[in-house]
């Protein structure tokens, strides 16, 4: 967060600087996190406050940045926490998960009211592929990139973006699982660009989801099979048909890209009256 | 979930059929839901019994299967909650998601145990693609499939495989969105053929997405522009270097799979090296 709060305000935007300052273990509390963000930026000739609030009491947030600059820009969904074990589910849940909903809901009339709205998910690579031991984490990360697919959909009209980055750096994070010289070379400056450019009332990218990390940017989206109808016409829908179609179901030769809840659903429905047809693909086979 | 269960029973697995009975609106509780669906297995043959607790008390669930067949197979993991506002947030991502994680957790030490389990996570194309109105929902659901991911990779090695669908089939659920005739066509008979094929020890996928409905069945992946390397040795890396690289950034000619978190992090780190070597794409265009 450092690192976007510090490129924003190089850029001319107004800050907030909201850290609870705890410690890695997830203990602890002190504003002295936020403040040494807010005096770095101010030292520089930037505009910035602090808040020391949770995520959690998203109201609160908002509320500081409406007092002091009257308006809500650009929300940085961008709050790690120390690894944990399964156990320790809700608090990743309540932190990365929870937290970020309540401040977007909270910022959400006021960019409505303004017509411009930019907000950032951070989510992970452990969430996109899955990783050893972060069960909690991925699963609270995937559920930002959820909840930014919804917020992309609702947003769009009202010039409210919402976009979803994996980043890699360096950070207190990180330097528990990385090699020093590694957590050097990843510097955070070398994400918070493509932070600084999602934000930027020119982009028009909205429903994205970016890896980023070492000045290098890539975007991804869903690839489908075309896949295969399994059932006949006035006959049951097997187990065994399904084993027999698995190579086609798997089969990514000319698959789609779906776009849109719709567009998902229209080709279930249209598969209805394929089967009377008798276009299933077991045919084929059978 | 009763259609999953009538489909188990026939081809012979005891059941545990897992129902808190609430009502549309999450209220209420009876025994009623499970019972119903154990006297129609039973009737059938098949070996049932029911549990009413919700699935935030995994261990009870669990102990059910155990105390009345002495093992663990497969875990069904489908509860669905009325449509909500955002402001029912907790709830369904106290249901869908805690809930999910309760009731793997529980099972996860048996499965070792035996060398043998299979997980079936109930997602939906809200959560792949997003809807409007639906952010908690497709929150938890995609909050899902990271759990999923990650379950995938710790359950591989002991033969516990965890895959994720999302279905479209008419039910209580469906009903209040869906016309009458289209919830009467899309039967839950034309997905619980997928989720007893997933669960059959011969089934080898693991951390599988697949859209599921009508008799149609398809796999999802992840695919991801090469991106660029906006940054060049020695400089700062800038916002305006990633909006002149976008088109590149998101590019999907050429587009790779990236299958693992490792794999991810690997072409990371290599970036590394790529701009010390010159190889910065912002070098092609500058
Ligand atoms: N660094 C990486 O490689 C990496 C990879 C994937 C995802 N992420 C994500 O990027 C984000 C930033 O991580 P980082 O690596 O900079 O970690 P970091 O630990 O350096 O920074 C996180 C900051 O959040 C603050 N914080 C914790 N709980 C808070 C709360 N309830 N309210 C307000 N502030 C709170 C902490 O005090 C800390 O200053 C996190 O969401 C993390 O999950 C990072
Ligand atoms: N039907 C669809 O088209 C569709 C689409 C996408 C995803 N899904 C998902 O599929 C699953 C099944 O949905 P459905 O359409 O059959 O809905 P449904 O409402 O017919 O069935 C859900 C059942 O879960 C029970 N339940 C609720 N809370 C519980 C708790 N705490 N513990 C135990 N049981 C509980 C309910 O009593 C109900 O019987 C859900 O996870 C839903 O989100 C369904």
């Amino acid at each position: 967060g450092r690192d976007y709060a510090l490129a924003f305000a190089a850029r001319g935007a107004s800050v907030v600087v909201n850290d609870l300052g705890v410690d890695t273990a997830g203990g602890g509390r002190s504003s002295a996190a936020a403040d040494k963000v807010v005096q770095e930026i101010r030292a520089k000739g930037g505009k910035a406050v602090a808040n020391y609030d949770s995520v959690e009491d998203g109201e609160k947030l908002i509320q500081t940045a409406l007092d002091s600059f009257g308006r809500i820009g650009v929300i940085l969904r961008d709050r790690s926490f120390p690894r944990t074990s399964d156990l320790d589910w809700d608090l990743i849940h309540r932190i990365h998960l929870r937290g970020s909903f309540m401040v977007t809901r909270a910022a959400w009339n006021h960019m409505r009211k303004q017509k411009f709205g930019r907000i950032i998910m951070t989510a992970s690579a452990a969430g996109i592929y899955g990783n050893f031991g972060q069960a909690n984490y991925s699963s609270a990360k995937l559920g930002l990139l959820g909840l930014a697919n919804s917020l992309a959909v609702e947003g769009q009209k009202h010039n409210i973006h919402c976009n979803t980055i994996a980043p890699v750096a360096g950070s207190r994070l990180t330097e528990t699982v990385m090699p020093p010289d590694l957590v050097a070379s990843l510097k955070p400056e070398y994400v918070s660009p493509l932070v600084v450019w999602l934000c930027h009332e020119q982009c028009q990218e909205n429903g994205g989801l970016f890896e980023v990390g070492a000045g290098w940017i890539a975007k991804l989206r869903w690839e489908r099979t075309q896949g295969s109808i399994v059932r006949q016409k006035n006959k049951p829908m097997t187990p065994e048909a399904v084993r027999d179609q698995w190579d086609k179901i798997c089969d990514f030769t000319n698959s789609v890209k779906p776009s849109n809840v719709q567009e998902s659903m229209g080709f279930v429905i249209n598969v209805l009256s394929r089967v009377e047809d008798g276009e299933a693909g077991a045919n084929l086979t059978a």
